[in-house]
């Protein structure tokens, strides 16, 4: 893909933006090649740093490395969803811990009191789920930092996978995610995106 | 700061790290200097590549450049969050497009019934929420892309700016962003952040 002209808006070089965004891609293949838990945490030592409400930091990563947990996990998937899920080196289920508010005295030294301004569960899971959601939008950008392919997948049974894997009643499943280098056949042609006229307007 | 070993296991180079997580910061103060429309084109036309479901896409940006659409907004926002809100460069009001199902035969062309299975508009808005968040994770990635500034808030009563500027009842105002230019004091000192071992667990 040739980059426009507004790239060289950016500071950001033109390999990372490439890296990042516009040669990356949602891949549905992979190959063997492992994912190191060295390089999960080398992705997530930089995007621990995206802001978050609060500085709550509510993403929880539950990777599923066994055959066992990963045959746990395939009941839920959406048919469409399941042999990628099967294939992948690594599958991922992101949460949201939703008592994210007890470590805030710790997290957000200078307003103690933000515990209990998120003591009601209902609009406290619902912030829980906002900040799971930003911080897995800057996690799919850090596997892709880390020169890996990410395949996150909405297309299974949340409150399933909730009730499996979390029966603490503390977290809540958001996105599952396959990560690996991407294998044949690894993506269809790109689907269209819309245009900054469409998206971005002005008062 | 001193980046730790891991930032070596990435492909993205060690000065791109730090650009957009490990030096990038959430800036309280900005000067005069604007933020233009090109460089507002050129965050979406790198980010508008970042997967979401369906491939829906459904955040919108809505910029406020005029004083009286500034004004406008001010009375929506926390008390903590006025002053800078009022002087920052450029404000925009991030939002969904709850109706975002209408551009699936154009946008998923593959599966044109797609926009069918979105015809219940609690979950769909559900949907519209969940991905335009993970753009907004885009987004704030793509702000430091431009080597400006982000800060994110979401201390305002996003109910009252959603009836203010959005009355179709088609959009909903999720966040609130200043972009800009750092200022002087722009922030506080580096808030603590969970290591990998509080988030990344393996089965």
């Amino acid at each position: 893909m040739t980059a426009p002209t507004t790239a060289d808006l950016l500071a950001l070089d033109r390999a990372a933006q490439d890296l990042l965004f516009r040669a990356a891609r949602t891949a549905n293949t992979f190959t063997d090649k492992p994912v190191t838990d060295a390089q999960v945490a080398a992705i997530h030592d930089l995007i621990r740093y995206g802001p978050t409400a609060y500085n709550g930091q509510p993403l929880r990563v539950l990777l599923l490395r066994s055959a066992a947990a990963r045959a746990r996990l395939l009941p839920y998937v959406s048919s469409s969803n399941r042999a990628k899920t099967a294939s992948a080196p690594l599958t991922a289920i992101l949460a949201a811990d939703v008592d994210f508010h007890e470590r805030l005295p710790e997290l957000y030294p200078h307003r103690p009191q933000a515990r209990d301004w998120l003591s009601d569960r209902p609009s406290r899971v619902e912030q829980a789920r906002f900040s799971a959601t930003l911080q897995i939008g800057y996690l799919l950008v850090g596997v892709r930092a880390a020169g890996l392919a990410a395949g996150p997948m909405a297309g299974f049974d949340a409150a399933g996978v909730t009730r499996e894997f979390f029966p603490d009643g503390r977290h809540e499943a958001l996105l599952l995610l396959n990560l690996g280098h991407p294998g044949r056949d690894a993506w269809e042609r790109r689907l269209p995106r819309l245009s900054t006229e469409e998206v971005v307007w002005t008062l």
